[in-house]
């Protein structure tokens, strides 16, 4: 329930930010398909922190390591295992950390659910940094579905305010996902990225952090996948996004704006394009309808809220001596963590539509 | 994973619009509850139709009939099944509802996914109709949930750009939420319900829906109650949330408003009350932090499109005949689905939270 | 967990003994199979008691109603819900079955666990009565899947000691299936049914019951279905078949039959037949090697305990005065439940097998 | 569905017996649980080969490394992940293993259903050595069971018709089972070792191999555990015994033995111990009823096959030439399992029975 999701291709994650080794098992893979590490790796470095100067300056080599489910550079069908060793770890305020509970972070909460038991060290299992592993999952899966004509990619849409051209909901192109998808600061304009730095940098000297919007879509799916109620597109992929951690909203095709439109406009006409093909003429729906994919561009966005490790001086709790007090947290923190949240929100909607397409039996025999 | 979800309490729902009938099957419920039928009921009213001019004439008594799990009017512990029968149904335009897709509707995918076979009448399984067993389901969840402390419920947030004023994150008081989950069109701020009406009104005059968001709350849920990654409240209530027809978007505590706050505001500092309780001064977060409930009230805030069933004429597709077509949706359809989505989206959290206080052994002994 | 079973094609059971109705709610199915309720009927019948002296006389017309997903005789593929109403309940006992458990019954460990709420009536949800939806299921999906080839039958293969002949389990041929799988004490070697009839006979007399084992196959099922470790056909099916009330034991091949067995004679030797085909010249392994199928029949064996309910006076305790008691269990019970165990043991091996061809993405599309 | 299993506490298992490594992910567990990793470790060498004449003289270390889950020797609730390096491969016959499919083995299954892209080396992930993560899975839950007053022990049954004393099913003192489940050749009776170590080494002078059956046991488990239909202890621990390669047959109580009883002989009579337990005077029902644990001893067994790899030659087929073929396995194999496939029968059942204590809320608060 916890670490584990998935209905055909599974994904179970585990580790601890300051722990032996983070890593995942990915069940329910086709056999016989290549992977590329290298490939992996780009957007394992997309996530990674250390790039720029909205991130943290930790440094992570974090280059998985294979140890199943993978044989000649070809899945086996096997579990696939992977394991990314946690080496550059500083865990000195231990005492502090387990007593002063963070705002915005999941100190106290942890605290409850676990008795105190759980690892607090780097925030411990609840750590951004088990966002590795995923990324290393919706990589492989990217790989397979990209052989299936399926293609995902996504932007930065918005960091405070400053906001970048959203996707045309009815032309994306594989070659512009391809493109923002091997990026680490992903515009589709890239007019914007000036100011959406000043934010950031003008956050981060005052101790401060910043949140934002991404955007992502998929396109070559084939219309169909998915099923009603419970089992739509959007009930599988809302829980697996907010599975990352800072994630607090998640919409798809015209999402919130749709609570401005009145139904004519919102209704996307349904056509048939110059091959005969069914498509929609607008695509508010963002590609699903009853929960079900139409064909079109899959169109999905989630709010990342603003990283909660700040420097300035905050009011909290002594979890231990039960009183007030001041914490000021150090130690190396993304002033925005959007840039690098985006990789993982494009990730585990690689994992989710791999899973959808092995519900319905398309493109797998 | 189509019609049946949860981990522990596990909600089974059936039925196509002008089938025979229409329900549900609970099971994992705690043995010994009560069953108070009328309060049920009073649910079930809310959402059904014909209650005033925001939605369709359609006569529905909607009575649920309980087949099994319940003796003496308390749950045996043996799965609840429950039947609505569908007496009121038309379903002339057979002929024509096969062959053209509505658009904003999931005929055209459910065709592709059920390769032609699927109920068309009513939109068939896809229906709003389905959501009456919901409400069922979580009419019993709320009754237990009751009994131990938490209470369930919501407003309409916004119709049209109308706007009610927003719960008080730190301060939702149970008579609050009693009293709204008791009304058909429940709002915070009744002064702004003329407003409302007059934008369903106008729409209803062209031809045309609009749609908006409901806002739900629930308190006196227990800190600790969820899991990280996969297994919080989020991922868990999400695609119960996901799972009612025209929803497209979900948010927690500030949401997509996350992306204009920096940290320092963002963050919700830690304090105790006044009889030594962990609190937060701000409730940003809407009550859950890394996945986990931190005893703060849970906030939600979903966006219902507007009815794609609109009586203008509308473009769209034959699928027969493979031609372009003409649309004029005929029948009893909701201007606004609003007010009637609101319960079902109170139902569900019903369900989750009942579903969540099983996995961490809290309050069932 | 409890009442709900299936990866892909998913059953939820519902009902208790003496209540309003039992039934089922199947999800998963493929659209558009034809569904002939007349056939399933027969295998209502072979279930349904009052067929002859070794069952009971209570009357049951046990006719399924079903309430969605069907429409035209055809699968709709939203969940197919199915009704059976309790007509001929009788229910006097009730204060003496809600305090002297049952050897043998659930009475006790039903009380435990649902705190005293459980429905006793009839044995409640625990009851044999609820085999009948599974028997529908089966039916349900034995339709589907001998539209693809796979024949599904069983026989009685033994009764307290008298023993009919196995299957050949290299050459098993739908005809007998077929055959086995229409009638109601059914027996590869009909010379046997007299002295098997005699012990029942007996039994009843004495005011007792006897035990047994059924064998079932299947073919036509192609090679390489399930998946290793915990998704194995016999992973898959075994849950399914310990589900049925009275079943102690479940194997395979040769099951128990291996412990004196050598590798030399156990092994079965790989070999084309005459088609190309790959066999194996034995088939100890009853089709399934390493969780997943060779193509070769299926071949699985239960054990029936003798029906706890027995006229003679049984020593027990009396749950609400604290007491030792003495029962003797009144009403109308099979002296063996063999004959009728069959038929759901061929259904729910039916349910199992058309799951697991989903699983791998055979046949279906 | 595959590597994956368990409702609440979940084990994941992983590797390919020459990959780099195999593992398991536990998930679930209660935090603050000491973990004795020497107690661990005994298990692990009871399942280890080379220990005596019965087994292969493969020399494995199979330390397992924990990865994440434990702090400070104690449970944090996060995933507890666990890494087994893999040393003493060799993998000279690979083209042969590839080409002629071993009797009795999962080669030609594996193929057909991983396309050729299984593993083959060892077995791959149908490797016995896959078991080895689920002892040490089992070993964890053990102690945390053993806490809460639960027990589980077992012996060698019976091997190629040598048979040990069965366990008094009415009384199992957990002194008997601590006993049993630190031994490697485990006995009730050791009068019986020579005779059975005769047979193994009679076989093994031959190039063939011996089966046999495990029985286990567990006590201190409350009443109440478990639940009707397919959320029984029978239904949860059969998949997982099933897991083990070479099982074939599982059986809880009586067993198969119900066939040859009556009802007057099989029931289990209730009574009150000195204490005012409720008892019964037999337990022929294993101590389960209806799904559900009575609070007297459980007993399960399982049958294990014979060895199929065995030094003697083998008619099979060459599945890249497509022709028939002589096999003669080569290498280190063990002439008889079933002494290091008991220690695993008892890790499968400790895992099921503290997923099973988590589904009805005992002992866990």
């Amino acid at each position: 329930m916890s670490s584990n999701i998935g209905a055909h291709v599974k994904c179970t994650v585990f580790g601890e930010s300051h722990g032996q080794a983070i890593g995942c098992v990915l069940d329910g893979l086709p056999p016989g398909e290549k992977i590329d590490l290298e490939e992996i790796n780009i957007q394992m470095k997309r996530r990674a922190p250390g790039l720029d100067s909205t991130s943290t300056t930790r440094a992570e080599s974090d280059i998985p390591k294979i140890l199943s489910g993978v044989l000649n550079g070809r899945t086996t069908g096997a579990p696939l295992a992977a394991l990314i060793e946690n080496n550059d770890q500083k865990s000195k305020d231990y005492d502090e950390l387990s007593r002063l509970m963070r705002p915005g972070h999941a100190d106290y909460t942890g605290h409850v659910r676990y008795k105190g038991y759980n690892d607090v060290r780097g925030g411990g299992h609840f750590s951004g940094r088990l966002t590795a592993p995923l990324v290393f999952a919706g990589g492989v899966c990217r790989q397979i579905l990209r052989r299936r004509g399926v293609y995902i990619g996504g932007h930065i849409l918005e960091i405070n305010g400053e906001r970048d051209s959203d996707f045309d909901p009815v032309r994306v192109e594989p070659e512009l996902l391809e493109r923002l998808s091997s990026q680490h600061f992903s515009l589709i304009d890239s007019s914007v990225e000036q100011a959406m730095r000043q934010k950031v940098e003008s956050a981060k000297k005052q101790g401060d952090s910043v949140g934002g919007i991404v955007e992502a879509a998929a396109v070559g799916i084939p219309a169909g996948l998915g099923s009603p109620m419970f089992g739509g597109v959007e009930n599988r992929l809302a829980p697996l996004i907010f599975g990352i951690p800072a994630v607090k909203g998640v919409e798809f095709g015209a999402g919130f704006g749709f609570a401005s439109l009145r139904g004519s406009e919102a209704n996307d006409p349904f056509d048939f394009d110059d091959k005969g093909n069914v498509v929609t003429i607008s695509n508010n729906n963002g590609g699903i309808l009853g929960g079900i994919t139409t064909g079109m561009p899959l169109i999905v966005r989630a709010v990342i809220k603003p990283t909660p490790s700040i420097a300035r001086p905050q009011h909290t709790i002594d979890i231990k001596n039960k009183c007030k007090a001041k914490l000021q947290v150090r130690g190396r923190h993304d002033p925005c963590i959007v840039p690098r949240a985006l990789p993982v929100v494009e990730a585990v909607i690689a994992l989710g539509l791999l899973d959808l397409m092995n519900d319905n039996l398309k493109g797998f025999d």
